[in-house]
């Protein structure tokens, strides 16, 4: 890993609590959490009480906190997983690290503990290169750089926006692939980060990221709600929708996408046969979804994040409203998110 | 790595002899390469004999094989590190494996040693993924799959035309870069195969890659050779600009190409600070090629590997040969290539 300054004072964490009792978790994140600041935002459908333990400095916020800060609107839902974008629009920090309740920490290939918000903000304070491959990966990971044939005039890369980490042990599959391999495990840690190339679409998994909120914050929307959305992550595709989202707008502003390290550590949750049903569902989807992602061009005059979201939720409507009615909702609250954005979450870092 | 049939009546294995001694080089090798067929093209500026141990199946080109086959054409050179090109010329083979000679076998981060043939062929006979990132790299790699969210309609993936590896310990850098880091080594063995997406360029290595040739073999043409171009790998760039034609080539025809492992180690050679004054060439050359290669558009009528070679050398000639009169040497190289191949490359595999 680069050695880059980390200023506790620029991040946040954001953790959504889908299970009322987070000791566990808590406890095992303690030797890298502690020194931040957390913001826990408890899914609004969660009656019992939140169990944290003591040694953190940590803001929780409920249902009535969501209710009194988003006020009438009812088109940006913040239930579920979703309910950590409530934890973005608060937030006043440079960048936000968000990790789901199930993950504790990883250990690398040397047995040593990943520290993941100094992996996630090193992806983010250096450099990313979207315009060129890298055959050596990541050319400012230590020990690494560009190998023969990089232009010169591209490597200085451009600022990066968002960092997508990656899962041992229960990767992030779908229902489908998941009920197909119950036995499928994931103990391949791949000691790489890479820039995803301009124009190139990747699925963006909620579980395990960090992003610029001055540069992309609004960028991350809670747009596309299945029906039968559920609480675990195979029934959900509101990431993936962000993701695609976020992946466009960075190419228009010329930002960078990270994925790779640092990886987290997965744990059971959920009955992936019982949730194919659901799955399905969001399945379907993206055959429309990729397709409309691949192809949508921001026009020139979209030049900031808030910008960019609102262009796209024309499109959005335009193209794809006439395909399914959830995507009118999408665009629904792709504009009412950005309304949200400048009148709550546009404050700076403090 | 996934299990795969590998036919040793389908591979050649080209190795290109810049140095008369091979007995070190080929006798660390010769637990992976007795079973396959070996290609020696020895360098035709080389004038000592050499020394090959016993063990291989293997057939030796030199100088005047390379002036009987080739004839009067004197556009096509095959010297240095081009010598390999003949080798691809009259191999019959569906895959060739290509490995440069100051490389040895690589052992993995259990110690195990590589593989690098099965590797490649690995790569090449599983699917690339071309039009979709997938986070979880190479889903046909055992233990791996695809990410959630990745279409369903995009997972059967294309045929995988070009496989590059990397190297441990030296790093395939530019002699400016090492010549600023003569201490760097490369001891991270990234343990993933990714497919390198649909428009993306990448600069391709000759030291350690296979391609089917069957599909693409004409499009690995020796064409762009600088004037003071040396026998150590940071003083060409051949290697780039064919890496450039066959990626442009692949997408066009909707085949892949693969980058990560197999890995080999890599010993040193040759002086850096020395080579810088020639690389220099090959670093200002770069920044015409890349966007050039970047905006290149073949036509619809381009239809195989020959063709798009074809369409190709005009371009290059009509909008980089007014650059610098390299160009317009490397275009007619590409032209007489394809008619090289036509008359001698084209032979099926027996």
């Amino acid at each position: 890993m680069s050695q880059v300054n980390i200023n506790d004072n620029e991040v946040d964490i954001v953790i959504v609590a889908l299970h009322s009792d987070l000791t566990s978790f808590m406890n095992q994140w303690k030797p890298i959490f502690s020194r931040f600041h957390l913001i826990i935002i408890k899914d609004p459908d969660l009656k019992e009480d939140l169990q944290i333990p003591e040694g953190f400095s940590v803001d929780v916020y409920t249902k009535s906190d969501i209710d009194r800060v988003v006020g009438s609107s009812t088109s940006v839902l913040f239930s579920g997983y979703s309910c950590r974008y409530f934890g973005f629009l608060i937030s006043r920090k440079k960048y936000v690290v968000c990790i789901d309740d199930d993950c504790v920490p990883a250990k690398d290939n040397t047995g040593k503990l990943v520290d993941v918000v100094a992996q996630h903000i090193v992806n983010l304070k250096t450099p990313a290169t979207p315009f060129f491959f890298n055959t050596l990966y990541d050319p400012f990971c230590k020990g690494a750089d560009f190998v023969r044939g990089y232009p010169f005039s591209l490597r200085s890369g451009v600022d990066c926006a968002l960092s997508c980490g990656l899962w041992l042990n229960l990767a992030d599959l779908d229902a489908p692939t998941q009920a197909l391999k119950p036995e499928q495990r994931n103990s391949r840690y791949v000691d790489a980060v890479l820039t995803v190339p301009v124009r190139t679409m990747l699925p963006v998994s909620g579980i395990n990221i960090a992003f610029n909120r001055e540069a992309v914050g609004p960028a991350l929307v809670p747009a596309l709600r299945l029906a039968g959305e559920g609480k675990v992550r195979w029934e959900t595709v509101e990431d993936i929708w962000c993701g695609m989202c976020v992946k466009v707008i960075c190419d228009h502003l010329g930002l960078g996408v990270k994925s790779g390290l640092p990886y987290v550590w997965r744990t059971e949750r959920g009955n992936a046969i019982e949730s194919l049903k659901k799955e399905w569902q969001g399945v379907k989807l993206m055959e429309e979804v990729v397709p409309f992602f691949q192809s949508l061009k921001l026009p020139p005059t979209a030049t900031t994040a808030e910008d960019c979201v609102v262009e796209m939720a024309k499109t959005v409507k335009e193209k794809l409203g006439i395909v399914d009615p959830m995507f009118s909702q999408a665009a629904e609250a792709m504009e009412e998110w950005v309304k949200l954005w400048k009148s709550v979450g546009s404050g700076q870092s403090s």
